[in-house]
């Protein structure tokens, strides 16, 4: 696509054809001005067939907030708008609407207020609330959910990646395999689930990190076709980054040719004072390769150099690799802890694609809608009840046990404060059954997840830089019980609602059985 | 991002960091403007777990080459370079090279000729050939890669999900779960592989396309916390969309609620002249619902509606779905022949991120390299056989047998024609003993599938129109027999080598075993 293209398809009009014609039904009706709030949440974890998420780590944030702030109808917009027609051939938006959009289609009106990136969030937990008129809060809902849903789940993914590999050194490598444009969020995403670095040059610069990598196997086969082979290929190499040498040594033979050519040129290097840096693995088996290799480089006199580990991996593969590596190792004489700890992943396919589940389930939903200055909180009804909506206007809150992990996320009406309560009723949000009550002495903390982002179109909040947020990440899951972080059958976190929001929801659900009319939620439209 | 920011991200820096540094050794060793061959294929049809492709559809290039005319290293560019160091804090790049790259950094020097976008094709064929410098053809690889792969394993999927729904009109609602900006590419390649339209306006207007999409849960929401009901705003957008009227029906209760309510607004709407469209079910069993939706609209005097359905439909879901139709619909007294064809399929995650298979291992594999004035040809062996490289500057050709249906791709050195052979030998890329033999008359037609693009930069193909590219996928697909087509277990096609290049192949793998100097190609470089 031509760059002047990309203004109009990623621009305003960055939206389902759906949400502009619900706009101009509201416009209609005369209710596209009045205030309606919806909530963004996700349903379930990402779940990857064999292996499935315990938590999610938010991310998207800011960049849904650089195209709210950029994105407004320009005449170019309304000009397409107005080409738009009908079965019967005649216009599909009258003039009266498009002056509307034109005068008002900016997201200038919106309030919202969101749990920060980087952050451990839950299911059914709403990660961002927005308020604004109903007509531009409905056109806001792709753009939000497309900012939103990808982001999170590639951090997800790359938290658990990190996971796996024990916290050693982690590199997004997925330019390749994204899905186009998307590679610039993913990789902005895996910076904040996990990654230390990405090979993406353009957005490390952006960002403000240094792009991460060394050379190819082309390199290595142009020397091979010039008749210089790999060792000519490695000491070009060398001579051009004698402090930065990264060799690729699986080319023509791991073991016979690659390592030992490798350690060749690092004498070499080690003779004229610089040290080497180390070797990349990127095909075989990777576990029993870097048992060899670390002894070949041990023996070498190169205990120091780094084995960066590359090739369709993921959390299950670096988790089999490590496991391997601790039965195998000690077999050659190599000590694994510290084989573990020379360890670098080069993730690229499994992470910017989430290989497995390549969605999140993120959904925008209306919770409530004003009426005669109240709010009236709306519901969806599903014959899942797991889908039927936790309804109107409601705040969220983190409980931490005396251990000071996190025992669950708690739902709350805007006017309850769960910190001023004796005891806190948690109630699972389908079972009527099912609650527990937790006594205040039993929680060392209970801590608000929303901060205020926009005030009307306002930024009221000062956005983290991503050192911020993925020291918040660290924080998150450090309190985070080990079993909801385990990669496999991971425990269920509670996320539960106090007592007035269950009695609310189920008050909706009658009415809505009924048809009977709604009753009004305390607090007036702000 | 901020839209300043995305020129640095997605121009000329859209690539991997080794593809910098290796450019750089090329400039430090005097190999950057050598010309060199790259390959772009993919090495094995999508896997969805439960099924997989037996063809893909290629898609991507138009955007590859708006990128390539647009990309160039702009003096923030360079100063970005210019402030990268390496381990010992000095800078990573020289002034020389970065001279060279400010000059020359640019895809100008670029031969390339590719197949056609939305043509049928096969693992291990070369899709793309690129010639140029070294340098830049090196720097090209990540970007072409994201350009090609992603588009094309969405064609794919499109085409397999439009097959599944027996071509009834598919719709593209993906926006909201794709991979931030691209759903952009997404889309696109969706309406190349199968798609009619999509719900994504940016990039309806874009391509020229009406956007699709009637209204969501939300409006009957919104209706409802204002206690007007279902009714009410059907009886609203039957108002404002007389002539355009489809209503989601799965709101409270499809069939106790939705359809009737539906059905009433339908009569009013006639009474008033005007013609309903339709109904959408984006929830519970849809082909039962689908088939009491289809009586009771029959009922009522609407047998023309259309029934669009949605909720996380793939090509398997969409298989059972006209399964069960087809079983369950005589028993109400439904045709299932006509319901079937009443039907419309709006898919939006499954399609978008191909899910079960979120990526092409398309790869970019350097094939030749200049050398006084002769094409060397490169090989990469490894150790699993389907993954050594087919060598040197190949040419592909589609055999067509006697009933008109392709029956192999093959690929031959560039100076073999096999329109001119009397009997062809098809070698099986990697089995020594395996090969088949055809003669001329069981042939009904050879066709070169390469056409060239790009001749040092300058562009010398009209590319088509998507309208073009559909035609073309249409016709492709017509010609690939059924058993290629089946969801599940397709037939393997034949994807072969001619004698000479089989031959050359076996020559290199045993050089490079030997580390015997390579024979050079027949040809001279272009």
């Amino acid at each position: 696509m031509k760059r002047s293209d990309r203004l109009t398809a990623e621009g305003v009009l960055f939206t389902d054809q759906y949400q502009l014609t619900m706009a101009q039904l509201y416009y209609r009706m005369g209710l596209h001005e009045r205030r309606a709030q919806f909530d963004y949440f996700f349903r379930s974890y990402p779940d990857y067939g064999s292996h499935r998420a315990g938590y999610c780590i938010f991310a998207g944030l800011e960049w849904l907030l650089d195209w709210m702030q950029e994105a407004h109808f320009r005449d170019r917009d309304i000009e397409h708008l107005r080409n738009q027609t009908g079965r019967t051939g005649r216009p599909l938006f009258d003039e009266g609407f498009l002056a509307w959009l034109r005068a008002n289609g900016t997201f200038d009106g919106i309030t919202m207020r969101a749990i920060p990136e980087g952050r451990v969030v839950h299911p059914n937990v709403p990660l961002a609330v927005v308020q604004g008129p109903l007509a531009t809060a409905q056109i806001l809902e792709t753009p939000l959910l497309n900012h939103l849903n990808y982001p999170t789940l590639i951090a997800t993914k790359a938290a658990r990646i990190r996971d796996a590999g024990r916290g050693r050194l982690l590199l997004e490598f997925g330019l390749r395999r994204a899905q186009e444009r998307g590679a610039s969020a993913g990789a902005r995403a895996a910076l904040i689930g996990g990654a230390d670095f990405t090979s993406n040059v353009g957005i490390s610069h952006v960002l403000g990190y240094p792009p991460k990598g060394t050379h190819a196997h082309s390199m290595v086969e142009v020397f091979m076709a010039l008749g210089e082979g790999e060792l000519g290929a490695f000491r070009a190499y060398a001579e051009v980054y004698p402090d930065d040498c990264l060799l690729l040594v699986d080319t023509i033979n791991t073991l016979e040719s690659g390592i030992p050519n490798a350690i060749r040129v690092f004498e070499e290097l080690r003779r004229k004072g610089h040290k080497p840096v180390g070797i990349r693995l990127d095909s075989g088996d990777l576990a029993h390769l870097s048992i060899q290799a670390a002894r070949m480089l041990d023996d070498a006199g190169f205990p120091d150099t780094i084995i960066v580990l590359s090739n369709q991996l993921d959390e299950l593969v670096i988790w089999q690799i490590i496991t391997q590596i601790e039965n195998e190792a000690p077999r050659y004489g190599v000590d694994p802890d510290r084989l573990i700890h020379r360890l670098v992943y080069g993730v690229g396919t499994r992470l910017i694609t989430s290989q497995g589940a390549s969605a999140l389930d993120g959904v925008y939903k209306l919770t409530a809608v004003e009426d005669s200055g109240e709010w009236v909180p709306a519901i969806k009804i599903s014959e899942t009840p797991e889908k039927t909506l936790n309804p109107g206007n409601k705040l969220v809150w983190r409980l931490y046990d005396r251990r000071g992990k996190a025992t669950a996320d708690l739902l709350g009406l805007e006017d309850e404060d769960p910190r001023t309560m004796e005891r806190i009723l948690l109630h699972h949000p389908t079972e009527h059954t099912t609650y527990r009550i937790l006594q205040r002495d039993e929680i060392s903390e209970i801590e608000p997840l929303h901060v205020d982002l926009l005030d009307r179109g306002r930024p009221v909040y000062t956005l983290p830089s991503i050192e911020e947020i993925r020291q918040q990440r660290r924080a998150d899951l450090k309190r985070l019980d080990p079993g909801v972080k385990r990669l496999i059958n991971p425990h269920v976190y509670h996320v539960s609602l106090t007592e007035r929001l269950w009695n609310l929801k189920q008050e909706l659900i009658a009415a809505t059985r009924e048809e009977r009319p709604r009753s009004r939620a305390p607090a007036s439209v702000g």
